[in-house]
């Protein structure tokens, strides 16, 4: 028996019984399987049980949504065995559950997924862990202002993926002693061994550097010292760090710190042995769970935004009013945060900075944490909006793809796209953040040609559940539409149209007034174009393509965006089952720094691209 | 004067001249392109003029290629005004030329290009830099064997990015003795102060704990102290991090350590004080760069690789066919160099490791530095192929966008692509990567289906210029393909045609096995159909496709891949000019584990889904 500080006595013989039947569902659920992590798994189950089963996790298990409810994710999701079975020794998953492990109907996935309940979020993509739990951790520190905390668990060979020290940093900036990680270091990678091996004292030098507190366990199978380890960094004023040396394999002597068992179940014939060293287990033994205190946070209730206040034709950008948008529409969404990563003078999310700081996060130049900790706080039910230049929202692209695997409800704001951008050159331009974007599962994109669309898209995203994208312009463009036009996932507006329009010009954003001006132009000369605002790239608006390319015989897309992925090829799907005839005019060459205006002409995106395309359209049909 | 240890007398009168002349480029250079970044130039002014010119760094400026020069990369790209000064101050640059900084036609972009003769790899997206610099200096140490020094210069805002904590673990494994990272620690970011802000000692500690050799440099603007610095460092058997405190907007009073200036050049009426603070600037002064010896890498003469050999029915997964291909074309490209994140038993590149372990380079779990690595080890001419799961090649989108600016040679390989690779779940599935790749400039695309064309295509990728990516799958299929059949970027193949056929499937990878078998079934039922092994989705087999669709009137495209930005589209892309019907099969639902068979009928993407959709347009045709 030992006490932990200020906790109830911990049982270690019970603790000890629940780790063995523990093992016993790793191998066996693993081996049922015929694939899966058994090795890894083991590695961590002291680390798990005495949390879980020592009193040190808090969480009712009746009750997955409470507020204050702990919260743990398994960053190395590929020891789902050893998750799932956490669960089974809790009595809340049956064995013969287990044995359905990553059959397709079974919800217990190869690694955890939003299927079973009690997943925080889907892992299996190493290094987002920490960063999930640190969006979970600020959410219980500086908004929902409750004392849960949040339990990660990673594996040591995931320390390389430099995501991971992003979060370090951030969370050793805010402060997050309501976050504790716990590296399971079991010395052996996939392939190999890990740079550091067992070197335990170098992770905690590293991790100490950025300011953490951590506690080293030489022993991660010795539940004294693991419970020991909990105990006296429980009241911590900064993270915390548990790095535990432990053994891959755990618990079989011909899986023990052996190379070339990684993500391979026993067979068969391997499981008896294997189990006989288990010895007696358990099989009636359960573990308790500590529930927490039932507290809530502090509601807001919603109040009604600000109208949406633009004259036509001024001249403003689509960021500017992006950053307006969110100050003028935090009333309305109380839950509304904003993460920026040191750019919110150019995304001007400075507007809600000034006016919300308490829900502003400056994410510094961090972005694939930045994105994690936005999961972490969806999770909490936030409504993150996650901003920086589109071209760099791709450094966190594996952050964002699995993302709606978690069900995460983020809206993400790029700036600074396309070569209309100019002279920053060719490094800081979006061209691909449509085709990016439009891969995330369920997600939806919008690209606003000006302010109005802009505000009341801002207002449609933050209503949607789910990803979100909006395609922000860097340089001003007039007001086109009044304060009171509607906009709507799916939709599109038709500007320009007749009865004698010879084709269809498609675009968004820089290229609409480029399209606008091409139409201009073509009426002087007799010549009817109609002209689409397609400010909603993900879903199409297919009904009005369509009817477009029927009434005209012919589209011509133009975008400032590579050609793959965009919204050419957006306008081309939704044509694929009708016989219509598309000219996707895009960003075919090398960019480079230059005037706006030149780089529009010299990708043949810009009115006069249109015109010319226009004309040899009407001249060869 | 001070005495560098082994190295020549500096005159520190002379550099600061050198400096002042270089502030006077940067603040007139920038005033007159009307943007840009001067401030976060002038707090690195000494610590470049140190390295440049006081002896440290050596270069041929006549022979940019000289293999023996040293390499300097500037991390923090919109330091470019400083760039350009330095090459001004060693009379590589005129001044009327740094006039034209960020003009269309001008070499000097926002950001350095590789229009610039000397640029060593495009950069402007932070954190890239360090891993860039690394890959050149495992070239010099483990390859070329030359005694080239690497110097990184990176800003502090930088030092969040994950992507160099991957790099500074990476370095200390490879004991690179030969690199040296310089941060230019000017305590403030683009909108507000940095997390250590100017913490100096802070920065050092996380560094050192890594296993590298720290330089604190109290004052970064004493030319004195910095050449210390430099020289301290020089025979270091670790890595070398120069961490120097500085004043953004050094040189001039009212924009020192001021917020609110950062990319913002002075106005020509601010202009004329801040040039009166600099005081008499030497026109004439210029700066020596000493030259290094002479030094060549040993080269090996290539030769003939073994020829391809497999059986016709043979079943074999691409992946692997992947890894014996790189160990077969060995000889034949003494350049090759092979990268994998810690799954070489997955990716097959454990051939290659075993044969050649001298020429591989395990990258651990940090996908952003490996392909930063690959871009430094490709500006020494190596051909590095650069292998990990599909889906986590994405990790390091952002890098690999990069790569062309830097006229990078990477070859891509990415394994465990689609629903197919079953059990594992979602997480580990690349069903996007098709679309990622085809956004990459200039960019080639290859998806081989057999073996023999996995092991073709691996070699026509070695042989290609630029950016390739080899998309591969998990499970074993059959050879379809004579050892000797040929693969051509932008080829196809046709499998089955007729006269009679009804329509034409165009598939690839594992739906290329389903359409085969659809083929089969309907054969069975007197419907012919084309087929088509679409092995290169970019550039795309135009002319094969246009000629299927005008002879057999429809199209479907099954793929085992999201829809968006996948083979599908990059058919409709081929067929946009023509009135062709195209039918997209391709991943619509949100994946699970289950068996590949169960996952390719849940998706609507196996052979029944092609025989019903077959069915269903010759019914309505």
């Amino acid at each position: 028996m030992v006490t932990g500080k200020g906790r109830k006595q911990i049982n270690i013989d019970h603790l000890k019984e629940l780790a063995k039947l523990i093992r016993y569902y790793i191998l066996t659920s693993t081996t049922k399987a015929g694939s899966g992590h058994p090795t890894s798994s083991q590695s961590a189950v002291e680390l798990m049980v005495a949390l879980m089963f020592g009193g040190v996790f808090r969480f009712d298990l009746d009750d997955v949504n409470l507020p204050n409810n702990d919260r743990l994710i398994f960053s190395k999701g590929h020891a789902s065995p050893l998750y799932y079975a956490l669960f089974a020794a809790a009595g809340r998953v049956s064995e013969s559950e287990l044995m359905s492990l990553r059959k397709f109907d079974s919800v217990l996935e190869g690694h955890p997924s939003m299927r079973f309940r009690y997943t925080e979020a889907a892992t299996g993509s190493l290094g987002q862990g920490l960063a999930i739990g640190a969006g979970m951790a600020v959410n219980a520190k500086y908004i929902d202002k409750l004392p849960y905390k949040t339990y990660v668990l990673m594996g040591d060979s995931e320390m390389a993926e430099g995501s991971i020290w992003e979060t370090i940093q951030l969370a050793s900036y805010y402060k997050l002693s309501n976050l504790t990680g716990i590296i399971d270091v079991n010395r052996l990678g996939q392939s190999s061994q890990t740079m550091l091996g067992h070197d335990i004292k170098t992770y905690a030098r590293r991790v100490e550097s950025f300011g953490w507190r951590v506690a080293v366990v030489e022993n991660g199978h010795d539940l004294n010292e693991v419970a020991e380890a909990y105990s006296d960094t429980a009241g911590s004023d900064r993270p915390v760090m548990i790095v535990a040396r432990t053994i891959k394999g755990k618990g079989v002597s011909f899986l023990e710190d052996k190379e070339g068992w990684h993500g391979k179940p026993l067979k068969q014939e391997q499981l008896e042995p294997a189990l006989a060293e288990l010895g007696r287990v358990n099989m009636s033994i359960r573990g308790e769970i500590d529930k927490p205190e039932d507290m809530k946070p502090g509601r807001v209730a919603p109040q009604a935004a600000e109208p949406v206040r633009y004259e036509l034709g001024q001249k403003i950008a689509t960021r500017e009013a992006y950053g307006r948008a969110l100050a003028r529409l935090a009333p309305k969404y109380p839950e509304l945060v904003v993460l920026d990563a040191e750019v919110n003078n150019s995304t001007h999310t400075d507007y809600f900075k000034k006016a919300y700081g308490d829900r502003f996060f400056q994410m510094f130049i961090a972005e694939q944490n930045m994105v994690g900790m936005a999961a972490g706080l969806s999770r909490r039910n936030k409504v993150p909006f996650v901003s920086t230049f589109a071209t760099f929202l791709s450094r966190a692209y594996d952050q964002i793809r699995m993302s709606p695997y978690s069900s995460a409800n983020i809206k993400f704001a790029g700036s600074h796209v396309g070569v209309s951008i100019g002279e920053d050159g060719t490094s800081q331009m979006g061209l691909a953040d449509i085709a990016l974007f439009r891969t995330i599962f369920d997600s939806v994109v919008f690209y606003p040609s000006d302010a109005v669309s802009a505000e009341q898209l801002v207002d449609v995203a933050a209503e949607r559940k789910g990803v979100v994208y909006i395609r922000l312009t860097r340089m001003s463009t007039p007001v086109i539409y009044g304060n009171e036009e509607v906009f709507v996932v799916g939709g599109s507006k038709v500007l320009r149209a007749s009865k004698e329009d010879r084709l269809t010009v498609i675009a968004a954003g820089v290229t609409l007034y480029e399209a606008l001006a091409a139409y201009e132009e073509l009426k002087g000369q007799d010549v009817l174009i109609r002209v689409i605002d397609l400010y909603c790239i993900k879903p199409v608006d297919k009904d009005t393509i369509v009817k477009a390319a029927t009434e005209t015989g012919a589209i011509i897309t133009v975008e400032d965006h590579y050609r793959q992925g965009g919204l050419g090829e957006a306008v081309l799907s939704a044509l694929s089952d009708d016989q219509a005839l598309v000219h996707v005019l895009a960003v075919d060459k090398m960019p480079r720094s230059g005037s706006p205006g030149e780089l529009l002409d010299y990708e043949n995106i810009s009115r006069t691209a249109i015109v010319n395309k226009v004309k040899e359209i009407i001249k060869n049909g």
